[in-house]
C-alpha cells in the first residue's frame, strides 16, 4: 500500500498468505484424529526448539507455517477433536472461525459506542436474540432495564457482578473509600474456585466467601445458605452477593435457582447464577427447568464459548439493572468524552467491564447463530445430551463402574470401583495413549473421572469408542 | 467430518469460505482510503437493520458476508484507516492477522501449561525474546526471577500489578481477609483512568489512590510523591503501589521513572511502569532514554496492539518477581490439578491474570516479530516518529497554531490559537469530512487537538493530506 520502503504485508501477499493459513486450518480439522489429543511433550522442549533470539530481517509465512506443523503442534493439546472429554469443551466451528478472522481484519474497539458503533450495536442486538433462544428473564434485554455483553471469561463476568453487588450493598463507598472487611458474599462449597479469586481480587477476602454445603447431589443447601446470612448480620457482617451456579465444574450440580433467588430476594442481596457450561442447554425447551427461578437473578452468565461451537473469549453476561454495572465501572476522563455518550442514548461496553479496549467478538457469536440457525444449535446440544445419557448407561450397566453423581446433561461423572489407584492409572494409561483426554475430579473424598460431551465435532462413533478403550484399560488393571 | 445428520461446516466449505473471507479482508484494506474514517451512523440505526428475530434455519456464509458489506461496515470507524490519528492506534497487519486466524483454528486453551504446553511456551520465549528487543531490564526475563506474559489490556496489566502490591504490603492478609481502608497508591494527574478503575476494582476505593500533580510538561513530580507518602505515612496510611507512565494517554508526558523509582526503593513500595503505547518506540535505540530508571521497576506493560502491528488484546505485561503475583492469585481446585504443575517446573498463566481462560495469543506476537525482523519493526517505528515530528514543525511554522505539550514521539499535542471554539469546530469538522479522525484532550484547562501517527499504514503522504486538510479547515473557521 505504500510508495516507500515498507515492510508490511500487501493486501496480495495477505491474500496468498491467508489461503495458505486457511488450507492448513482445514487439513488440520481433517486429520485432528491422528493426533494424540493430550500433547506429550516435556516441560521446556517447546522452548528449546526455538531460536534464542528474535530474527533481525523478516522471515517468510512459509517458513513460520513450516514451524507451526513441526514445532507447535507437538505441544498443542486438542481442545477441538472429537476425542477431547477433559474439562469442558471450549468450542470453535467454521462459522466462528470465520468471524474471528473478520474482527481480527476489521481491528475495530468497541470501547465507546462511537469508536465503532456496529460493534456496539451487533453485540447487544445478539445477546438480545439469547434472551429469546434460552428464553431468559425479560428483564435481562436491552429493551427493557438490563442487557448484556460479552464478557472474557466466566470468571470476569462473576467478578464484575461482584463488584456491581459490592457498590450497591455500600452505596457506592466501597468505589470512594475502600473495602472495610464487612462485607460477606456466598456461593457453595462446589463452585468454580473463579469465585473464591473474585473474592480476593475485589478486596472482600477469602474469608468473607461463605462456602455454603452441598446436598447428596452436591447442589448449594438454601436453608443452610439462609442460616449463614442471619449468623453474618447478626455477627455484624453485610452481607451483598450469592453466586449460584447451574452445572458445577466438578460435576455438572445444579443449585436450587428459585430458593436461592427467594432468600436473596428477603435479603435484597444480589444474584448472580453462573451457568458457564450448561447454560447453552437451554437452547432446548426440555432442558430449561434448570433455569427455573432465574427472574430472581441480578446477573446471569453462560460462555458461548463452551459448548455453543463459537471459539474463545465468548462468555454471554447479562445483568437486569444495566445502571447498577454503569455506575461501579464509570469515569470519563476529556479524552474520552464524546457527544454519543453524553446524550445518554447509547451503550459505552466500557463500563460494563474491567479493561478499556474490546474486540468486535459479536461477529463470530453472530455468525455461528446464522450459520447454524436455532434448530442446527438445539440439534447438535441434544445429540450431545443424548450420547453423555448413551455412556452413563453404559457405566450403570458395568459392574466395575459406578456414576459419582447425577448425570442432567452433557458430563458423567464416574468411577472405576477399585479405588483411587485403580481410577488414577485408568485415566493415566487413558490419557497417555493419546486415544482420547479425559480429566478428573474429587467428589465425596473419592477421585472421579469426568468424561464430558460437548466437542463441536464429537458424534456417536467417537464415545463409542472411549467407551471400549476405557473397558480395554479396565480389564487389564493389576 | 460426520457420517450421522450435521449442521457442522466441513473442512471443504470451511476452505471455500474461509478463502472467500481472506479475500474480502484483503479487498477491504485496498479500499479502506474511501471510507469515511469515523462513521456517520446514529445511535441504533445499526440495531433497527437487523432482523429481530433468529433465524430458525441456518444461512449461507454468502448472505452473511454481504450484510457484513451492507449492514455492518457503514458503522464501522476505520481503526485501520491510514488517515486514523484518533486516541492511540490499535494496529492490526497481515502477519498479525494470521496468526490470530491460527489462534481460532487451533483453539486450544492455555489456562495451565498442561492444557496446550505451546501455548506457554512460545508466550514466555516471545516476551523473553522483547526483553532483548526493547533492552528492558533482565530481571523481566523468564530465565531470571520475572517473566513476562500477554495481558488482554494495560488496565488489566496494572489491575494485577496493583493486587500484587496490595498483597506484598499486607503480607496476603487482604487476600485473605480482605481490604481495611488502610492501604494507598499514588499515580499522577494525568496518568489513564484505569488506574482510578483498578483502585476501585481492588477494594483501595479511589480515594486511596493519590494523584500526584505534574510540571509544565504534564509528567509527575517526584517531591510531589516523596511528600505524600510521607503525609500518608504519618497520618497511619500504608503506601503499596506507584504506578509510572511512560508516554500519558493525554499528552505522551514521561514520568521521571528513575526519580520515582529511588522512592519507591526507599518507602518498599511497588512500582508499575505503564508505557502502554510509547513502549514499542524502545525497539529503537534512539528512544530507550524513556526507559531510564525502569531497573527499580517490578512491573512494566507496554501493548503491542496499540503500535507494534499486533492486533488486540496484546498487552505484554513483565514483573521482577513472578512469586509474587502466583502467590497473589493461585487457587488449585481438584479439577486442575496436573503433574506438571505440581513439579514446579512450568508456568500456568492463569496465575498471573484475572480471569481462568486464555487463548493461543503469542501465535500472532511470533509471527509479526518473524515477519517484520526487528528492523523492519525499527523502521516502521522511526517512520512514524518522523512524521510526527514533521508535523510538529508545521504546527511550529504556522502562526495560527501552537504546540500544547512536548512531542517525544509520535504524539502531537497542538490547538489553534482561537480558543476552545474554533477548536472545537475544527476537530468536528475534519471527522465529519471523513478524510481523517483525530480526538482531544484538555491540557492546562484548553481543549487541545491529539494527532497520533501510529496507524500501521500511515506513510507520509497521509500525514501532508491530513496538514492541508486541517490548514483548509482553519482557514474557513469563523
Amino acid at each position: 500500500m505504500s510508495d516507500e520502503k515498507s515492510f508490511h504485508m500487501s493486501p496480495a501477499e495477505f491474500r496468498r498468505h491467508g489461503h495458505a493459513v486457511v488450507d492448513w486450518i482445514a487439513d488440520y480439522y481433517s486429520r485432528i484424529e491422528t493426533f494424540p489429543v493430550l500433547s506429550r511433550v516435556e516441560p521446556g522442549e517447546i522452548r528449546a526448539s526455538l531460536p534464542a533470539d528474535p530474527p533481525r530481517k523478516g522471515e517468510s509465512v512459509e517458513a513460520m507455517l513450516h514451524d507451526v506443523e513441526k514445532l507447535i503442534l507437538p505441544g498443542v493439546t486438542h481442545w477441538q477433536s472429537p476425542n477431547f472429554y477433559a474439562f469442558y469443551p471450549c468450542n470453535a466451528s467454521g462459522p466462528s472461525i470465520l468471524g474471528d478472522l473478520l474482527s481480527s481484519g476489521l481491528g475495530v474497539q468497541g470501547m465507546l459506542w462511537a469508536t465503532s458503533p456496529a460493534c456496539t450495536e451487533l453485540e447487544t442486538h445478539v445477546l438480545d436474540w439469547l434472551v429469546g433462544m434460552l428464553s431468559l428473564p425479560q428483564r435481562f434485554r436491552s429493551t427493557s432495564t438490563g442487557g448484556g455483553m460479552i464478557q472474557d471469561s466466566a470468571s470476569s463476568a462473576s467478578l464484575c457482578a461482584l463488584l456491581a453487588a459490592r457498590e450497591r450493598a455500600t452505596n457506592f463507598a466501597s468505589n470512594q473509600h475502600g473495602c472495610d472487611g464487612k462485607l460477606v458474599a456466598y456461593t457453595s462449597a462446589q463452585a468454580n474456585s473463579s469465585i473464591v479469586k473474585d473474592a480476593q481480587i475485589a478486596g472482600l477476602g477469602r474469608d468473607r466467601l461463605r462456602l455454603i454445603e452441598v446436598d447428596q447431589n452436591f447442589a448449594m443447601q438454601p436453608d443452610a445458605l439462609a442460616r449463614q446470612i442471619t449468623a453474618d448480620r447478626q455477627a455484624g457482617f453485610v452481607p451483598c452477593f450469592v453466586c449460584a451456579t447451574v452445572g458445577t465444574t466438578s460435576s455438572n450440580a445444579m443449585d436450587p435457582v428459585a430458593d436461592v433467588g427467594r432468600i436473596c430476594r428477603e435479603h435484597n442481596l444480589w444474584l448472580h447464577v453462573d451457568a458457564a457450561m450448561a447454560g447453552t442447554a437451554a437452547l432446548c425447551p426440555e432442558f430449561r427447568h434448570m433455569h427455573n427461578g432465574l427472574e430472581f437473578a441480578d446477573s446471569y452468565c453462560f460462555n458461548a464459548h463452551k459448548w455453543m461451537f463459537t471459539n474463545f473469549d465468548c462468555d454471554c453476561f447479562y445483568v437486569a439493572d444495566r445502571a447498577s454495572l454503569v455506575q461501579t465501572f464509570t469515569l470519563l476522563p476529556e479524552y474520552l468524552r464524546n457527544k454519543a455518550t453524553e446524550s445518554g442514548a447509547v451503550i459505552d461496553y466500557r463500563d460494563w467491564q474491567i479493561p478499556l479496549g474490546r474486540r468486535f467478538r459479536a461477529l463470530k457469536l453472530w455468525f455461528v447463530i446464522r450459520h447454524y440457525g436455532v434448530e442446527g444449535l438445539q440439534h447438535h446440544v441434544r445429540e450431545h445430551v443424548r450420547l453423555a445419557q448413551q455412556f452413563a448407561d453404559w457405566i450403570r450397566s458395568d459392574d466395575r463402574f459406578e456414576l459419582a453423581a447425577p448425570v442432567p446433561l452433557n458430563l458423567v461423572c464416574f468411577r472405576h470401583k477399585g479405588g483411587d489407584e485403580a481410577n488414577q492409572t485408568l485415566m493415566d494409561r487413558l490419557n497417555r495413549s493419546g486415544d482420547l483426554y479425559l480429566t478428573h475430579t474429587r467428589l465425596n473424598e473419592r477421585l472421579t473421572l469426568r468424561l464430558c460431551v460437548g466437542q463441536t465435532n464429537t458424534i456417536e462413533r467417537h464415545v463409542e469408542h472411549a467407551w471400549k478403550r476405557i473397558q480395554e484399560e479396565a480389564a487389564s488393571l493389576p
